[in-house]
C-alpha cells in the first residue's frame, strides 16, 4: 500500500449519529401511535424518505420535513397541528444534539496524523456537519472536509482531484458500505470497512464483499496496525 | 491587476432566484391572510427566518420549515392542517423551479474561459445548488464549484487555499455586498457588484463602499471592459 490521504467518513465513523435518528424516530412513532403500528408507521415514513432524496438529500431538515409530510399522510390529514409543532422541536433537538466521539477515533488520528494527510469525506447537509467537527473539536487533525451531496464515484473521483492524488493513493474509512467502500473499491482505491451497530436501512448492502485493496475490522483502532 | 481567479456568485448573479422565494412568499401570505396582514406576516416570518438561520443555514429546506413554523405561531396553532400541506407543496415546487439564466451571463462565462479559472461561490444547500448548476449547463466553465455554509472572511480564506492564490489574484462578482464584497475587500481580494433589481432584506447593507478594489456595474456584461 502506498497511501497518502486517509479518508473518515464522520457520522457513525467517528461521532455516533444514526442513533440519534433512531430517537427521534421513536418519539415520532409515540406521537403518531394512535393513528398506525410503528411496523406500517416505520415503513411509511421510510418509503416518504426515500422518496424525498433526490429533492432533500441527507440531513436533518429533509428529515424533519419527511417526518411532517408522514404525519399528515398517515392520518389523512386529521392529524392536529400540535403534533406538527412538536416534530419541529424534534428535529431542532437533533441539530442541537452534542457530538459523542467514539471509541478510540481520537488516539487513531493522532497516530496518523503526521503520517497521512488526514481528511474527512461525508455526505449531509454543509452546516450541519461543520457544526458537528467543530462541536467534536477534531478539525484541527484534517487537512481538508468534503462534503458530498451523494457518495457515488463521480464525487470520489472529484475528492482525488481536489487532493491531487492517484486512487491507489486513497484510504477510506467508514461504516457504510455502500458509501464508504464500494465506489472507492471502484475507482481504484482502498477501504476499510468498521460497522456501527446500527445501520439506517437505506444504507444497508450485502455483505460478501472480496477484494484485494478491502479490509473489515471491528473497531477503528483496528486499523492501525493494518497501515 | 493580477487577477487569476475569477468567482461567481450563483443565486441572482448566474441565475434568477430571489423571484422564486418572492413568489413563494406571496403564496404564503394568501394562505395566511386571514391571520394576519402581509406587512406584518412578512416581519413574522423574517423574524423567524432569521432566528433560525443557525441552525437551518440557508436555502429552500430551511425556508419551508420556517414558514411552516410563521404558520403556527400566526395562528396560535390554530391553522388548518391543510396549510402545513401547501406550503410544503411550495417548497418542492421551488426545488423544481426551472433555472433562467441572467443577461449576458453565458456570453461573459465564454469570454473569461481561457484566461482565467472560474469558479462558482455560493451559499446554501449543497445538493441544491448542485442540481441548479447541472440545470444551468453552464458546469464546463467552471474549474471549482465552492459551496459555503456562510460567506464570511474565514470561508474565504479556505477558498484562497483551496485555489492556491493570493488575495490579490481573486476576483468576486457578485449581487450581495454583504456576501459578496465586503469579506473579500476585507482579506485583500477584488470585487465587483452587479446589482439585482430584488435583494433579501438580510442581505441588504447601506451601500457606500469605497475601496480601490471595488468596482460596481449595472449588468455582468460591463464586467468585460474592466478585466
Amino acid at each position: 500500500m502506498d497511501i497518502k490521504v486517509i479518508a473518515f467518513d464522520a457520522d457513525d465513523t467517528l461521532w455516533v449519529n444514526e442513533p440519534y435518528f433512531r430517537k427521534t424516530e421513536e418519539a415520532f412513532f409515540e406521537l403518531m401511535s394512535d393513528y398506525l403500528q410503528q411496523r406500517s408507521l416505520e415503513r411509511e415514513l421510510m418509503k416518504i424518505e426515500i422518496g424525498n432524496l433526490p429533492l432533500y438529500g441527507y440531513g436533518v431538515k429533509g428529515f424533519i420535513l419527511s417526518m411532517i409530510e408522514a404525519a399528515l399522510k398517515v392520518s389523512d390529514k386529521t392529524i392536529s397541528i400540535e403534533v406538527v409543532d412538536r416534530i419541529i422541536q424534534l428535529g431542532k433537538n437533533m441539530l442541537d444534539e452534542p457530538i459523542e466521539l467514539l471509541d478510540g477515533v481520537e488516539e487513531v488520528l493522532k497516530t496518523l496524523k503526521g503520517q497521512y494527510r488526514l481528511v474527512v469525506a461525508t455526505k449531509g447537509d454543509l452546516l450541519d456537519q461543520e457544526r458537528k467537527l467543530r462541536k467534536s473539536n477534531l478539525g484541527h487533525y484534517f487537512h481538508h472536509i468534503e462534503i458530498m451531496s451523494e457518495k457515488d464515484e463521480a464525487n470520489y473521483q472529484k475528492l482525488l482531484r481536489h487532493l491531487d492524488i492517484h486512487p491507489h493513493e486513497l484510504l477510506m474509512v467508514g461504516n457504510s458500505l455502500k458509501s464508504d467502500v464500494l465506489p472507492v473499491l471502484n475507482i481504484g482505491g482502498h477501504a476499510i470497512h468498521v460497522p456501527y451497530h446500527i445501520t439506517w436501512e437505506h444504507e444497508m448492502i450485502e455483505n460478501n464483499i472480496e477484494h484485494e485493496n478491502f479490509k473489515m475490522v471491528n473497531t477503528i483502532s483496528e486499523i492501525l496496525p493494518l497501515l
